[in-house]
């Protein structure tokens, strides 16, 4: 059992409590409230990680950080106007994201937008050539291959799997990483061949994995070619002055004697500007090397120019960290907002539970089983987005019809506010209709 | 047999006609001549189509064209700093390069660079998910899948063929594109999938599809999923004031009844920034959404600011071909230097034959039978840099060891003959040894 399950089954439930009249009472209120925000149709959109146009706007000196043909150069004398050069990236983007991923420069790989991107191409080099080099390309073993999915997770990397018909194995989360008897388990089975992870402040339930997780994600057996899809999307967006410790993957997988297992990936894509930003790679020394030998039948190498600007802007980790702190400063009235509204609309209610993220982009709201589908529906009636109910689980489909992701970095902090007031109205709204189903009463 | 064939076999080599005494004693004056340039160790490149520092220059305003948070927005009102817009690229820059590609801007894509990248994955998603929306995957048919793959060509091509376990059948070219009657009797066989094309300006031979290759390719029976990889890289890169005509290759298949056969391809690689330029593709309504379905897993979109620094600088179809005259009045000099050192040198010793490119980047140099691996490790040798011998084919096997590619754009004008000259003088003394050899008379 989850951390978050213990609230939203219909029995725990404080609204289940009240006598039926009370309830439908409690429900016209609700839906009184639900029909006023209807008629004002506001629109709200809580639905994407998308930053604020102030946050995009603390990276512009990015747009004159190499203006001058004397500013093209890299510290190795490349012209970055034209080919050529290490398909791995600049050495200096290289030794400023070191840290962040926590590699050597030299097992760093910097390239265009986005991290998005060299997931997939690590899985399509998988499937066509093998994990390692000399291996039996994943295509050619026993079908199908499987990927353990911590859910609810990240709805794109689920779309990879399905675009390439890799069977999605969903696992529970736990508030420390997911279930780690259940991967154990799992990753024994050689047609398991990876492993979605998103280790700290986790898309969508914000959770970090503990240090006993990485130790067994790093020690379980598993399939030579199993590889952890570690995507560190959130490794400095923190929204506390005292940020999750995350063991570093790589040392503890050297450690347990299998130091090709993890893949690392990041991102700028939420640090300076979404889509125009870096993505980031970094791995054992053998899986650099595999990895650069396919990249580069792909590509001569990549965007130089927009390297020599992130590092001109964000020179070094501690450039980095102050960056992030203004990122903070922007991004966590909007988390208090939501938490607030729900605090004082839902609490105490049972309604739902949800994330209270110390960083990283979202809350994840758990309502009473079977009540995802409705809440979004009715949120989306009234001019509220959110992603679809059941996108953050494999192949879009959420067992339990309960999570919602909500993602409230885009709009200001007051419409956040209010899109959380309108999204716990519909919240209690399709919970009372539930409970009310339940005891076999219609309206 | 090709137009390049004439030349380059012994029988009609003129220095074939010598004595062995004059034929020794020529070869002993170009022994000298190669020792003393290997005195010198003077070191010149002619390996790679890479465009030269006043070339990247051109393009310098790219570095400002957007410098201000206000420049920052496209004509759709997006925001090119954040995500979103359409995967397919900002309209503007489709529209910019949609007479180019010779498509409409709806059937045109914008992305990263580069091309070959596209091409890449263009590949790998018909391998894994068919070359159409149902079709049984090209790695799941019959086994192994063939590209008839015009000989020389471009060796990145070869390449992505190499790493996915495609088989290459080489065809000649005519010097107005492949030969057809081989073709269309490869294509006719359902294992072949695809074809590579370097439509225009060829890599590295020159020369520029007729309207019969091109009508022939279009009508010519094939699978259904065959796929002409139509890589339009040199579709403005003039070098005299009569470009060649191309036909229109995605009106020309559709007129034929096969209107998804193409997919076109194009880079900004040699027109502005070499890397940080823009990677394009063009195709029917079909397979664009077809690719764009595949891409968005890959990615949530390309770099919006960098295509709009390219719209801004280059800003329509006549604004590039004002860019490409600059770029021609930089190049044409290197290539009259590299022509006038071998009209000199080695006109009328049959020793070799050599194009006389109208546009593009190359002079494809075929010398005698069995000479070019000699020929590239005397210059090597000497401090002169080509591609290795074979580059040009399949696997990197030139059958008869003659094609060696030159790359004249990198280095001034002043070295390029330099370079020529000194590659000329190997040339000689590798035919005069062959020469000698083909006697039975040793030196």
């Amino acid at each position: 059992m989850t951390q978050l399950e213990h609230a939203t089954s219909a029995e725990s439930c404080e609204l289940a409590h009240l006598p039926t009249e009370a309830l439908r009472k409690f429900r016209d209120r609700q839906q009184a409230a639900y029909e006023a925000i209807k008629a004002r149709a506001v629109p709200f959109n809580l639905a994407r990680g998308k930053p604020a146009t102030e946050q995009v706007t603390l990276a512009n000196q990015l747009l004159i950080a190499v203006a001058t043909p004397e500013e093209c150069w890299a510290e190795d004398g490349t012209d970055c106007r034209n080919y050529y050069g290490s398909p791995q990236g600049l050495i200096e983007a290289r030794r400023l994201f070191a840290p962040m991923l926590g590699a050597p420069a030299e097992q760093v790989l910097v390239a265009n937008n986005s991290s998005l991107a060299l997931m997939h191409d690590a899985v399509v080099y998988a499937l066509l050539t093998g994990a390692r080099d000399g291996d039996v390309p994943w295509r050619d073993q026993r079908r199908p291959i499987r990927f353990v999915c911590p859910s609810p997770g990240y709805d794109r990397h689920f779309q990879i799997c399905e675009q390439y018909g890799i069977e999605m194995i969903p696992v529970a989360l736990t508030g420390a990483g997911p279930n780690m008897d259940e991967v154990e388990e799992l990753a024994a089975d050689p047609s398991v061949k990876g492993m979605w992870c998103v280790p700290k402040y986790s898309n969508p339930t914000g959770e970090t994995y503990s240090s006993e997780t990485v130790a067994r994600l790093a020690r379980m057996s598993a399939a030579d070619d199993f590889r952890l899809f570690w995507d560190n999307a959130y490794a400095v967006h923190h929204l506390t002055d005292t940020p999750d410790p995350l063991d570093n993957v790589l040392d503890v997988c050297a450690a347990a004697g299998n130091p090709d297992r993890a893949l690392v990936f990041g991102s700028t894509s939420k640090i300076t500007f979404a889509q125009a930003g870096l993505g980031l790679f970094a791995s054992s020394r053998a899986n650099m090397r595999w990895f650069v030998a396919r990249l580069s039948t792909r590509t001569i190498g990549p965007d130089k120019l927009n390297q020599l600007r992130h590092v001109r802007v964000l020179r070094n980790d501690a450039g980095i960290a102050e960056h992030m702190a203004q990122h903070r400063r922007l991004l966590a009235p909007k988390f208090a907002a939501v938490l607030e509204v729900f605090e004082t609309r839902l609490g105490g209610t049972g309604a739902a539970t949800w994330t209270r993220p110390r960083g990283g982009y979202f809350v994840s709201l758990d309502v009473l089983d079977g009540c995802a589908q409705r809440v979004v529906a009715l949120a989306k009636a009234a001019g509220i987005e959110t992603v679809p109910a059941g996108r953050t689980f494999p192949c879009g489909r959420d067992p339990r019809d309960r999570n919602i992701r909500i993602a409230p970095s885009f709009p200001p902090a007051t419409e956040v506010a209010a899109a959380a007031e309108a999204l716990a109205t519909c919240v209690l709204v399709a919970t009372c209709e539930r409970l009310l189903v339940i005891r076999g009463v219609n309206g």
